[in-house]
């Protein structure tokens, strides 16, 4: 609401010529908020607003736009007003619009900032996606152990505003690496002419990452430990760079869209969804779609070779459906809890038989009453229709048998793949609901089927 | 592999009495790696370990522990000890610990801590759960505008060690109304004698939130604004307590896994599945199973009343499974894609026209694909097979256009329910795989069957 009056105001003044009212707007103005207004306008307008900022500030907002948008602004803007840009942004914010855009303006960017970004930039796309070395930033705090606590201090108040946080110092030799952390509270309490390697929580405590590390690996650490950022070591365990716990927020939320996509059987995608083309969407849908179509074949062949029995008894073809729908629902929720279980790493492989054991209770419990009730709606329908065949009763036993047979055996699939798959070094996510349904469908038939010839035929 | 030997070590030192080699170990360790391995020894050396550590290293790693083992520790600690324990541990752990814990053990941790730490807990034990009140913490840097830079850094000298973070600090006026903030860096580059007041990012800038704001809605805000803490203010924008990055992260889990299991038609608990008891478990997966077990009735009156028809031409009953899974699979692909996007922002209701023209033509492209890949599958087999019939193509054209039609409907259906959910107030979590395909195949089994009708019979 607000949001919307604020954008209709800017827009008029904008055409108005108004430029130091919206200047002294956008002065008080949150940068994420900014972005969002700019997001909003019209291509001109867009580089209008983007100019009338200081450059610090729209760095910051720069680094909070969609790179279709980063982009036009790149393409509107001078190459001296580039360079200032890029030199001005946080490197792992440069780093991301960089990865992101088409490689002319990657060309015109790196050869329009200082040399010593550019330097850092190049090193930094050279780490692999989605690892340490490509979300870290290299603006931290860093001392030598030898540094005493009030040059330190005196080094901070020069330069505190270009680090992106500084909770937390780390401390280095001469040759850069790592040996340990202090936490800038205790930093300030200390007497001014103590070094640093004397109040430094030093190696056993010290918590860092490799570079090559997976991002996911990282924000399990930082979750693990509740840090506000970890420090990242290149081979040598020389310190080169850290990453905040603001930025593992957004892998933490990318990482379990992922598993989310994973589990509904789509490719996953880094795009938002409205961003995202109908023929990518396509693309990230249909391999599975077709995959688990043909597996269904398998079903078919089971109800074909059951097809005339299947007519004998009445009632019986109807029933399939709901067997199916309810082992495959079995099947899912086991099998969501034990891939989310393993993701946050509550649940290991190694506790397999004690979470068989319990599914296999829980799966009977559910059985018989899913069976019991079964048999309920069943009476009271066929009470209701009036169409009482001889082999009713025979039929009804059939149905409910199998129902409980097909819970427990959908619990133990369910439970069981996931697992499977963890030990197997392949994505858990992957032995979700669909792919458990596709698979219990063909064995709730067979049992279903197996009682059928046995008590009816 | 470490930390099995290292476990070993520390037990057969507890058993042969070297109690000061496992208190120096202890010192030494991170305290989620201690509460690790009190969490695996028995209960008597839970108990030993604790007290060998110092009464903050031991607050804080208690904090870590699971509530078992809280209890089992301060069942065996005396009154004084356990006065102390909380005395030391920082609010808002002490209070996710009290909400845990049987009722016995509330009174007596209540009766033997100090009076002001029991009139905050009660404060925090009032708001609601999963409200920002009661996930915040009180320990925070405050200062009145009117004072000055140096009295505040010589005020955080004395107290930074008992502040969860001082990266932010946060001014207020005499009455403790929220006014502004200074990030810790901007204050040690100031002039001694500045006021806080006017180096402030004032109002319009600040983001905060209240007390009764749900943790969800915390977690977007910091997510959004990239916030390593976040002020939370009373009714009357008092401020009372910031809550921080890490807490949001476990909070940003939380709310994950919970969208995990609605999506799974689990009803969401805050235990692990390891912990979770077998009746528990039952019980939150019981009530949809029944739910869609009876609405599945419907799927059987469909095929009741067509038996007749389909036990007419050979091959039809056959298809119904691939039918019912491929445009389950679909409609779920989609759900879960509209889902997430609602949950994260990047998805409005709004956009609803936008995302049924977009899904419309993904669906025609996975329809026809499908429908043609089925077509071949669907010659191939027969031609193995040698199953020729006289009607052999209208029912491969009867089953290839059921299959289009109904990856169209599955994905109409996918993309509106949880949009739907959304607009009503209800969870679009539920709106998942398992609901989507109940309803998706009954009317899969309509097409199906209408398009026999028209054609074969």
């Amino acid at each position: 609401m607000e949001e919307g009056v604020l954008f209709n105001i800017i827009e008029k003044m904008l055409a108005d010529g108004k430029f130091s009212a919206v200047k002294n707007i956008l002065a008080e103005m949150n940068v994420v908020d900014i972005a969002q207004l700019i997001s909003r306008t019209s291509q001109e307008n867009q580089v209008k607003m983007f100019r009338l900022m200081p450059t610090d500030i729209s760095a910051e907002t720069f680094s909070y736009l969609d790179s279709d948008i980063q982009s036009t602004i790149v393409e509107s803007i001078t190459n001296a007003e580039l360079g200032k840009l890029v030199d001005e942004m946080f490197i792992d914010d440069a780093v991301d619009f960089l990865e992101d855009v088409p490689a002319n303006v990657v060309t015109r960017v790196l050869a329009n900032t200082s040399a010593e970004t550019r330097k850092t930039i190049n090193r930094f796309l050279n780490y692999p996606e989605d690892s340490a070395g490509s979300i870290m930033t290299v603006e931290m705090a860093a001392f030598d152990i030898d540094c005493t606590v009030e040059a330190a201090i005196d080094n901070l108040r020069r330069t505190a505003l270009d680090k992106e946080t500084i909770e937390t110092c780390y401390c280095t030799d001469s040759k850069h690496i790592l040996l340990g952390s202090v936490p800038l509270r205790r930093l300030i309490v200390s007497k001014p002419q103590t070094k640093i390697g004397e109040i430094m929580l030093d190696d056993e405590q010290l918590i860092y990452v490799n570079t090559t590390d997976d991002q996911e690996t990282v924000a399990q650490i930082v979750r693990k430990y509740d840090l506000l950022s970890v420090p990242v070591v290149d081979k040598d365990k020389k310190l080169v760079g850290i990453i905040t716990v603001d930025d593992i927020v957004d892998v933490i939320q990318q990482e379990n869209t992922e598993d989310f996509e994973k589990m509904a059987l789509l490719i996953p995608s880094e795009e938002d969804y409205m961003k995202t083309g109908v023929v990518r969407l396509f693309r990230n849908r249909i391999p599975w779609l077709l995959i688990l179509m043909v597996s269904a074949t398998f079903t078919g062949f089971i109800i074909d070779s059951f097809e005339e029995k299947l007519m004998a008894v009445a009632g019986l073809t109807a029933c399939i459906p709901m067997l199916m729908d309810t082992s495959g629902n079995s099947g899912n929720q086991v099998s969501t809890l034990i891939i989310r279980g393993l993701a946050l790493g509550t649940v290991r492989p190694s506790d397999y038989l004690k979470v068989l054991w319990k599914e296999i209770r829980v799966a009977l419990m559910c059985g018989v009453t899913l069976a019991a009730a079964n048999f309920v709606r069943m009476y009271l329908l066929n009470f209701a229709t009036n169409s009482v065949t001889d082999r009713i009763f025979e039929t009804f036993f059939v149905v409910c048998i199998s129902m409980l047979f097909t819970v427990v055996v959908a619990k133990i699939i369910g439970c069981s793949l996931p697992m499977v798959a963890k030990v197997l070094h392949l994505d858990p996510a992957l032995m979700a609901g669909p792919m458990i349904t596709t698979i219990v469908d063909a064995v709730s038939l067979l049992i279903y089927f197996g009682f059928a010839s046995l008590v009816l035929f």
